[in-house]
């Protein structure tokens, strides 16, 4: 892509009300808009890095068996009234409205309950169980607060999955799939290596639950990490039992601040039971649904990717999920010779890559100045002396290394 | 992807609330579920047929130059006093709802505000323009009735694309390249021989706007087709001075009920103008940007799908946004050779393409109700026959032709 038809401009200063690193930055490299506190819009830098977070997520997930689907967010006050969570007081975080006739609805702001009465039109026996299945699709929750950029948002978009299975032992085996899962899925998002399995509270339903928690300085949770069993315990449950039922020395605990990007927990029969989403055994016995819910924050995930990737320049993206893979550059002299080859080689390049190419009739010092602050992985830069020596710089966003580079080895 | 995969059952009856024939063959086929009136999830099947549609009309926005988006649902109120359009008397079907200090928010309706807003950020000089922003995005609107199905939701999915340029004659370029692309969106759909270019008012902006109506016997509009132009003209302008104008005979004029699938209209300065979106010109002076707007309902579109090319037994999809291309039912037989051969060739044939194989324990009829309610293009037959003649039966579900194929053929 052009960058003069990219939209977007990029910007000194975020708009004073801007208090996150990760919207400040994304702003003004032009990612996201701020409509209101708590609440952006995604340009078309920032959502393609949304949709190549998404993409990664979706092939994990089909490639354990897992199903897509696409639920409402208009919710009927019935099914939730079932669970208990319809009430302001129980769930303190929902937008609500009225349809025309004054009947209540709300906008979901999680879908345990739709998508379990849902399933009672195609649950029946044992044989439709096991299941995984997961949208990718907008969350609401009316937040007091919204000070956290998109790490924390009143309307943001989520992959939220959910497992149904006939027993205990079932659940166990998908629960350990969706965790195995969640590890390739940071892996390849390129920030494995600062998200710990972090174990934290379980709830009714089991001893546990399972949070991904990021090393990042703005993060709303503690954790304490053993180094030497690769794992975190969320502040809530450090106390002697757990380090002693985790097998963790006390004294080789770190204390870090993280954003909890994922989590993954056992819900038992929690919303199966009050909303009667039941399969007949073998013995034709009615046995309530075991579930499990699996959610990763995808839009707090690129504000916590943006934050803890990004250096004084500004963003540096991991290449599995940036825009674009290459930057042209091409510093313009007199002849109009080195653009033309510019063109070319952006021409060729684009075929099998993905690149944006600054086309921009602005000076050299800008252009690099906005190479740094939208983080692309590989800027490759053209200038009079790639007339002569037939040669390009790539130089590599994250370390700044550079090399020169002949003509033909990059075509 | 193997039928017992795919958790949704068909079932005999739609709810009996649903009056609709697009909602009720979708929910039988297990394509969509009811939520409430106008509002519907999607299921596995029909999601690939949303994103299926998503696509097409993705490549070609992209081809003409156009750039994705992704705006907020949650609006604040500002910018929409500015166009006069905030007031539930002038704009009856919003959805409003209220932050936890009491701040009204709305949930869009449509997007001309904000990103009108949004680019004031971003359009600065003649050489930011012009500009072609597209988004996938839920719109919300609280109509009051909601019985036509997945033709009218309270919450659906719509394409909206917004043009922004320096002058007419640049909206002139822009809107005829819309309409072309409008053009190759629907005839690559698959409903392009039964959707007409229709005028319509064009409101203050221009003399008409432009909508893509699809034939449809329980369309909303009245629409009068001149064959012999390859056009039709809405009831709401079909008046003498309009058939002069397009140079129609008024007794060539044949009646017929549509949908509007699709809509394109001038919007002048009608947003520009309130909400100050203004370039500076060659002579640096501050000029309104010329806007269009530019809308397809994407689920509206799956349900005028669902309900036009369908028959007496279900569901009849085209092949470009069919969920698979293929349906492989295996007639078993004691010995299990022809599942094995069944197997065998859903591995090979989903290597390059879309294969969906009932591997289900139920008899044959059931499958191929099943497969005729789902619709999937060609069904692909084994039974004990294949064993000894090599060969399968491939039928083609809307014309119901079948012939006999050499195993060596289809692979």
């Amino acid at each position: 892509m052009k960058q003069s038809a990219l939209f977007s401009k990029t910007r000194k200063e975020a708009p004073k009300d801007e208090q996150s690193r990760n919207a400040e930055l994304l702003i003004r490299a032009g990612f996201i808009h701020k409509d209101m506190a708590g609440v952006y819009s995604y340009l078309p830098l920032g959502l393609r890095v949304l949709t190549k977070i998404q993409q990664i997520i979706r092939e994990e997930l089909n490639a354990i068996g897992a199903v897509e689907v696409h639920l409402a967010s208009l919710q009927e006050k019935t099914i939730w009234e079932k669970t208990g969570r319809w009430d302001d007081e129980v769930v303190d975080n929902w937008f609500k409205t009225k349809l025309k006739n004054n009947t209540e609805l709300g906008l979901a702001t999680t879908h345990e309950e739709p998508l379990t009465h849902l399933l009672k039109d195609h649950i029946r026996s044992f044989r439709d169980l096991p299941l995984l299945i997961y949208q990718f699709q907008t969350k609401f929750r009316n937040e007091q607060r919204a000070k956290s950029g998109i790490l924390r948002g009143r309307e943001f978009l989520m992959k939220d999955l959910y497992s149904f299975s006939k027993n205990e032992e079932e659940h166990a085996v998908l629960y350990d799939l969706m965790r195995r899962a969640y590890h390739n899925i940071f892996e390849k998002l390129g920030i494995g290596d600062r998200t710990y399995v972090t174990f934290a509270s379980g709830g009714s339903f089991a001893k546990y639950s399972h949070e991904f928690q990021t090393l990042c300085d703005s993060g709303e949770d503690t954790i304490y990490i053993s180094d030497e069993k690769g794992i975190a315990v969320n502040k809530e449950v450090l106390v002697d039992e757990v380090l002693k039922d985790l097998e963790i020395d006390p004294t080789t605990l770190r204390e870090a601040r993280a954003v909890e990007t994922g989590n993954i927990f056992s819900l038992g029969t929690r919303f199966s039971e009050p909303l009667e989403l039941v399969y007949k055994n073998e013995k034709d016995e009615r046995v309530p649904v075991i579930m499990g819910s699996y959610g990763i924050g995808i839009t707090r995930l690129m504000g916590t990717i943006a934050e803890v990737l990004s250096d004084e320049k500004g963003l540096v993206w991991p290449e599995n999920i940036a825009p674009f893979q290459y930057h042209i550059i091409i510093l313009k002299e007199p002849t109009g010779a080195v653009e033309e080859i510019g063109q070319l080689l952006y021409e060729k390049l684009k075929k099998e890559n993905e690149v944006i190419y600054d086309d921009r009739d602005v000076q050299a010092g800008v252009k690099f100045a906005d190479a740094d602050l939208i983080g692309i992985p590989f800027r490759i830069v053209l200038g009079s002396r790639s007339l002569v020596d037939k040669t390009v710089e790539i130089i590599e966003r994250k370390t700044g290394n550079s090399r020169v580079v002949k003509f033909e080895e990059i075509l």
